[in-house]
């Protein structure tokens, strides 16, 4: 997309200071950018890094000036960045294309300007909204549903009956609605619990690479609308996670655990069975939330088991102490004794 | 599967308090439930979620009485509704039919009613036994050898030479046999240590979604009947898991360690290289066993390095009045120095 | 591969004790080694194995002696084992041959003597370098480059434009240059930060089973020469990975973190973003790095948040002991208040 710092300026809500002419066709970082490449400043410490770039548009907080370069001033310069990138992206030209190798079961309900990929599979009731694009490898099950203008990476395997909404992104590998994990001990051998549930994902959701995502077992997974699963993560059967929520990398949710709106959990966290982390609620990376536990709304925890950020770092300082503070214990027991 | 409230509960070992004659056929929330729909009752506190469901049969400890509800004793409810779950499951219809578009080498061995699916690739000398389905974009390796009645879901790879019991079932995107992870450095560079060995997934065995076991290095990789894995593990060369034991989600076991039988991990383990855990120990969510280190028969461990709960809890309440203890410390050197 | 001891010994570095004319033709365990399989011995308390073995060859320490034996001597056993195993390996014979259902797109370019299995796809702009395998599938994207003699295992993904050197090894399942996980959260949604960078892997890199590797994003990811990364892997966008460096099973290493050369990191690791883990550093099992953290050259640390080794070992030792710590002070208490 090409259009010139003014458009664009408008689109995102920036103050342009500077030629408004300037042609706008990509985001980039200082050092690799073209002329035509926008950039952005948020700290001073990177002025130097913009100045010396050769793009000619840079993103920046109010105020800020730059010798050759024009200026879009906005409050937040990372935040209207990231729009800016997704109004210059070029979205990938959705042809109507079922390529040749494709399998397409006859019911299956396919909407309008979709594109399926080579060797993608789609069984007898599935259905696929219009602009959706399905890559290479892909398995969608029985009656499983996606919306509009999705883009499934190539191998990417929906589970009979999974639904996926509107303007979803799933990555390469990841699998959605396989059965969870729940087995009873009993007669010498574990007995599979039924894993018969559902697992429903809301528009605007992105999903990382070799993600699993369970189906519920009696009841349903549901990932809302806009949250954003990274890499790797394992979400258990049950699992509610509320509107706009970031899950990182290698994130475990265990069975029945619900998060609320807008939280945020780190890297390899493990979040047990039962727990419920209310809105807004923060999860540092390798935080460990003990089985059935609340986490209050807009807390920051860290650690195993996880506790309020202050208290983890008051704790932790104490512990780096601890060798000083068995000394000093140890001198008032000789005073004591020498009395 | 349809059958009478009777006819279930002599399959599962129930008594019947009410009529008999109620028709089950499936299992259910009672939330979500039909008429015919079996649901569970195993903790007073959910009474009147039982009660109010459409269900007519419900599983309940002995002595539960429900106005209109079929009754089906047993002395672990949810135990007996795993088995109920799994009698009234309709299994797949396994059909003997290869798709046109699988790859299957002329010299593998295929059972009879067998299912390959489309876009399976068998290579040459794999042998697939009588009842199992290997659905699309399976790769079974060369010389791989998978029993009867086993459920490969789409795109699971075995590589050559892996060995898979009867009645297993493995989740879409596990790799199975792929390369153990060991390197010697000489030289100036890695030098990798040969990854030459077997691995055998014995009978019963159940593995989840994008899940990763290796071969052995020059031993065999063993994971024993009745072992149930969940997504996103990883199982090194030459590890050895005992009969029944279960392993959730995104834990790793190290090369060369070994897991007794009816052993419980929690999510997110990591059991460092040679460790040996010995009959039914359990090991909390996260936990890390240290190299080579052996857990007793029977404990249950947490933290890292793991320690037995019990003294995790009681470290853990220590550490959590540090400041205070700390304080106390002060008050004493107070007092002395006023002496 | 069959050689003589002696050919073996010469390739290897190792001096001969005994009958040079041994034939060797494969490595193997003491117990299921046959008379042609070398074996090795590193420790005394392996010797009775080493003794009891078919085998007609042993890798030892100078000076070693057995009965029937030819040994080859060696300061570092397994480092020579690990070298005679890579010459007497056969590696698999690379026919030049696009399996019919393989889908090249027309402009691909694909080296001399290029094996490319059944149902991979490779897409516009590709490169394949001579002597490469891609099997069964294996989906290259548009634009992306592979070197020569490369092995690329079943069902490994490759998006577009990712780049990827010679003789490197990618298990199944693996993902490269997927989008790195990046939200800025304004007027009530997460918006995306740009994921338009490149993603680099080097020379003899070996790559697990389901890793993922994420492009960066305005930036890089580089894994150079010689780094070894185990199964489960996370490398998130703008992640530079020193030469020979190690990764082992489901370590996380997040957005612009750094490592340098020959870092040994062991499972379950966690490295916050903009890390830097210099020359050489060794970080323990499930050890967590916090945000903008730098490890020194060489340094060897533990735990969450890392400390060094020694370090971690006292302060865990004197949490141990805190109960009787706090019984300690109890004591002087009571005494002080008895006075």
């Amino acid at each position: 997309m090409v259009m010139s710092a003014g458009e664009l300026a408008k689109l995102i809500g920036a103050a342009v200071e500077g030629d408004p002419n300037v042609r706008v066709s990509g985001v980039s970082s200082p050092e690799r950018a073209g002329a035509n490449d926008l950039i952005y400043l948020d700290a001073p410490k990177h002025r130097e890094r913009a100045e010396a770039s050769r793009a000619k548009c840079v993103l920046a907080h109010s105020g800020v000036r730059m010798a050759d370069k024009t200026v879009l001033e906005a409050a937040e310069p990372k935040l209207a960045f990231a729009k800016a990138g997704s109004r210059l992206a070029v979205a990938p030209t959705v042809h109507s294309e079922t390529h040749a190798t494709a399998i397409v079961a006859p019911d299956a309900k396919v909407g309008k300007t979709v594109s399926i990929g080579p060797y993608a599979v789609i069984e007898p009731g599935a259905e696929i909204g219009s602009g959706t694009m399905i890559e290479a490898f892909c398995y969608i099950g029985r009656g499983a549903r996606i919306g509009e203008n999705c883009l499934l990476h190539p191998r990417v395997t929906l589970y009979e009956g999974a639904r996926v909404g509107n303007r979803v992104e799933i990555h390469s590998g990841t699998v959605i609605g396989s059965d969870g994990f729940g087995y009873v001990f009993g007669d010498g051998q574990q007995w599979k619990f039924p894993q018969v549930g559902e697992v429903r994902i809301g528009d605007d959701v992105e999903v990382g690479a070799n993600a699993t995502i369970d189906r519920g077992s009696l009841e349903t997974t549901e990932i809302s609308r806009g949250v954003k699963i990274d890499n790797l993560v394992q979400i258990a059967h049950n699992v509610k996670i509320g509107e706009h929520s970031v899950v990182a990398a290698q994130t475990g949710v265990s069975g029945s655990a619900t998060l609320g709106q807008r939280v945020v959990v780190g890297g390899q966290v493990g979040i047990a069975d039962h727990c419920r982390i209310e809105d807004g609620a923060m999860l540092g990376a390798q935080a460990g939330i003990p089985s059935g536990k609340t986490i209050r709304a807009g807390q920051v925890v860290w650690g195993t088991p996880a506790r309020p950020l202050d208290r983890f770092k008051e704790q932790y300082a104490h512990a780096s102490r601890l060798p000083d503070l068995v000394e000093r214990v140890r001198k008032l027991e000789q005073k004591l004794a020498g009395q």
